[in-house]
């Protein structure tokens, strides 16, 4: 090896080449970090392990006994919390759906160098906890906080910056009592990959919000201005741009990819006949309200059965079945495709806008089938 | 999309051309199946989640309650099974360390096309179930059986073969007392990615053999030769070679990368001094007897301190942990490696010697650090 010097190691963002192949250092971040599999939306609570998983840096290890909470910054008081002290508060359980920011950025062109995700950077979770609102409350809110800045456990060098993950939220934001510090995942003790001990759940934002082995909540009194909140995680277009944050989950449907893969080229067969295909739409901005399928990919679309949502009453971020009936009697190859509409009327588009970090693409999905 | 026919989608492997990037095809792969990220050498058992996981096609849908298990072939009586009779035979709990048989392989160069592991494609669980040889010896084992035939429920197609996943194994081997058709996976119920409801588990082979949502056992009067065990899974040079079949796993060293990482790179970032670097090290042949750490890039080895298997009595498929006390005062950048020598004395190339499915890799990791 040559001899190299952090600086050419830890180097800002790339987009690639034309034509630029999945490069190694992606290969090995999605060894590491994984999509759900597609037929996991058969679950309306994800099994652990199915679940999406990025972890920015390492899993960090961490000794739950001498682990701590603390809380300061414009407070009327630090704080500071054992696990023992959260478990021993009041516990909610909510249903939500996760997804990352970055989901679908392998599907652009050109591709910005990141986690390389298809579609699959989803799951839905039981997330058990304790409010957060109560303890910024019992802190004591100083009149001039505008923002709550989460900082977890889990160090590393990014563009030349090191950092432990942090990140801020607005204090409206914040203090929204569905806001929760999880301690739970699906009913078990959250497991390390997931930010055992505590995680923070904010029920709608994307993954970069949700900020796992937490160590430290601070209030601030001006916008944090981390490198996650104001380098990585905005959505722009040139590289000097300081463009538009990253926030809340845009509307997606995923279905279940019907009849069953070629190995390698994941390609499904599917019979000639009656299909029922099934899946999942979310959206972190409100209400799902229609879910349409295309068989033509995406010249003609119908409508599909929208089903239950996830969870409880309350769990407004939860993922909602739906159901379509697709009778194919055309052997060949077909292009699949399922699009979300929101309460908003914000939709899925069938080519995506590019953006230089792959953020928050929402195209609908593309399943290439084989009917026979 | 053009018109496609299945046999232009479901084609022979192929090897990657010079300089080809990481395909589509391998990212659609990396994306789903996921390897352990190597902070996770930590744990003496892997918890869900960080074990890797290859799933072949897709996860099947299996309802436990119509789920059966049929012994038949060359047995004195065709026998069934409901998981209600198999949780109340005998139950036996085994650690044991798995390992994908193609983990190295997108180190190769050229680089055969399939499953793209890096390094990480290893886990070690505690599988809870019942032996097999019993339910083999009581449904009457034919004087001329030769192999065991092992069906999966999960379905696919594969270089123009449709199949369920089936694996052969020689009755010897399907008559080690270690065996087991395991329903529980760290003392939890089987997740559906790792096989529920059941699974085979075959101490000391690499992980094809350990078949997923078994539903069929078949004793077979000569050598199995479906595609998984005579097209597949086969150490060969050339593509019309019939080649070696692939069986134990080859021993291997694996590090918890010290320092931390940058994001893009994975490089680690560590601080001039003394350093404890650990790991685990196996072998599906014999017991561990050496890890040897180097600082170098392999020029020159140190001892590592060997030290506890994981698991019991009678674990011996269960991975060791070592230590190796790393002193380092040179700034700038280091390739560390690792390697373990096995009770044969086999040990770990510094290169790789290529096979064309890029199969039973056991390369010395190689660990980029800078140090400062």
């Amino acid at each position: 090896m040559t001899e190299k010097q952090l600086s050419e190691v830890s180097v800002p963002a790339r987009i690639a080449a034309p034509d630029e192949g999945i490069t190694q250092d992606e290969l090995h971040l999605a060894g590491r970090n994984h999509a759900m599999p597609l037929e996991a939306l058969r679950y309306d609570i994800t099994p652990v392990g199915l679940h999406y998983l990025l972890v920015h840096y390492d899993i960090p290890d961490v000794d739950p006994d001498r682990w701590r909470l603390v809380i300061d910054g414009r407070v009327g008081r630090t704080v500071e919390y054992t696990l023992a002290d959260l478990w021993a508060r009041p516990k909610v359980t909510r249903t939500v759906t996760f997804e990352c920011a970055g989901n679908g950025r392998a599907l652009l062109t050109p591709r910005p160098l990141s986690q390389p995700w298809l579609d699959g950077a989803v799951g839905t979770a039981r997330w058990g906890g304790t409010p957060l609102a109560p303890l910024l409350r019992e802190a004591g809110i100083g009149a001039d906080a505008v923002d709550v800045v989460f900082t977890g456990r889990d160090h590393g060098i990014e563009r030349g910056v090191e950092q432990d993950f942090t990140r801020g939220l607005p204090l409206a934001e914040a203090l929204r009592e569905d806001v929760l510090l999880a301690y739970e995942m699906n009913d078990a003790p959250l497991p390390p990959q997931h930010g055992a001990p505590l995680r923070l759940v904010v029920p709608g934002w994307y993954g970069m919000a949700q900020v796992k082995w937490l160590r430290g909540i601070t209030l601030t009194n001006c916008p944090f201005d981390g490198f996650q909140q104001t380098t990585a995680y905005r959505l722009k277009q040139g590289a000097d741009e300081i463009g538009e944050p990253v926030t809340r989950i845009m509307p997606r449907a995923l279905m279940i990819p019907p009849g069953f893969p070629d190995f390698m080229s994941r390609v499904r067969v599917v019979d000639a006949g009656v299909h029922v295909v099934t899946g999942r739409a979310w959206s972190g901005r409100s209400a799902v309200r229609a879910v349409e399928f295309s068989a033509d990919d995406g010249r003609t679309w119908a409508a599909a059965e929208l089903g239950a949502r996830a969870g409880g009453e309350g769990d407004d971020f939860a993922w909602y079945a739906w159901r379509f009936v697709w009778r194919t009697d055309r052997p060949g190859s077909h292009r699949l495709r399922v699009r979300a509409t929101d309460a908003e009327g914000v939709s899925q588009p069938r080519e995506q806008a590019w953006n230089r970090q792959g953020m928050a693409n929402n195209m609908a999905q593309c399943v290439e089938a084989i009917v026979r």
